[in-house]
């Protein structure tokens, strides 16, 4: 692995403590604070919700994504 | 590997004795104790409980989770 | 690989010998003597029945699950 | 890894700061401008919109891209 | 890898010029003499036979099956 | 990896140039000229037509495609 | 990897020059000489003809498919 490949990782780590929005494959999001997250997208939020469609969300504590099922994280523009 | 990609597995190391739901890409969850877990998110469970819907539960003793079939593992926000 | 990612693996070492269930991806379950495992969870069971649903069992001789295929492990709460 | 499997990642890396169209095996695309990329495909884009058909497009802030979500990566013929 | 991940592939080695028959994930099965098995499980057969169903079987030569489309390797319980 | 393995990837590289076709699992084809190609057949193509039916030819600049996607790459007998 | 692991990959090599049947997950086959073949399955064939069904035949003129499209590839009993 060079230098190079690891860029988007820094970037991720970047985002511990922000708010952040991962949507997984299946089209659910989970809204919370990242924790942490390591280079397979694996991610821990904090204060997590999740969101089956626009109109309805679930609380949860702390929960532990693993990585295989995000599609993407999403953050605001001026974060990064 | 840098010691960067480990921290979620040791935060991972540290929900060993508590208890943690464990959610399936299929949308089955075990509830139990996390007796060990590793990098792949293979998750050893006592006392687990299946839950297939929020009306059924069926027991078990141990379970031995394979890693690839897990979404997330959910506790709470004042364990980590 | 650390020590402590071996953990689950040394485990699994443990229930050879012990009667176990296998449920698969599928859902169907092999009950039998667990005669060897590895890491991947590649299980290799004696004296196994298939279950397809709780009425039906097929006997099988020996047979040698690929691993990819495990969901999960099910053990007594006693024996680990 | 020999040198002639970089060669397409290298061309990723002239790809920052370019704008580009993701799409993903689900035939959603992402329009926006490259951030970062690496070997797996993993895509940083700011000013994303998303396009799940002809006539919709959703704005989005910025969006990390798994890379095993992406089909291919579009750009303009002069641009490489 | 340790010794231990290698003993079911020393037992598949075992199992070279014996009858088994080979369940793939979409429940097909070949039956034949095995001429050789890796660690992936990649199985070649020779005399091998198709049986998508009891009553159906269609006769192959040699096949190479690779081992990512294998269920289980079936034996009888007294070769191992 | 012996050498052995990696003829593939030089008769890939060979295509450099060339006008090739590349299927991929969906079925979808897409005509153009490989601009490059990797050990993963992640591949460049410039010039790039998208196939969905004999009948329906998109124009696209340049794209590349994630190697995982791909079925085939197609090419005339007397290149290679 | 011990050199039992590459037995498979040895054979595959004597395969050059032969002709053989590739079957896809999806069931379409082809058929054609063997161009070459690696550890992974990759193929290349000449002279390829795609099978849909038993009627219907489509002639290519040189394709290399991905390995992890590949059920198994099927030879005649006395070529190996």
């Amino acid at each position: 692995m060079s230098s190079q490949t690891k860029r988007p990782l820094n970037i991720l780590q970047n985002l511990v403590g922000k708010r952040v929005t991962v949507r997984l494959k299946t089209d659910v999001e989970y809204k919370g604070e990242m924790d942490n997250v390591d280079a397979f997208m694996n991610v821990i939020l904090s204060d997590a919700e999740e969101f089956t469609g626009k109109e309805h969300a679930t609380k949860y504590g702390k929960v532990i994504v693993r990585g295989d099922n995000v599609l993407f994280i999403q953050i605001a523009d001026d974060i990064l």
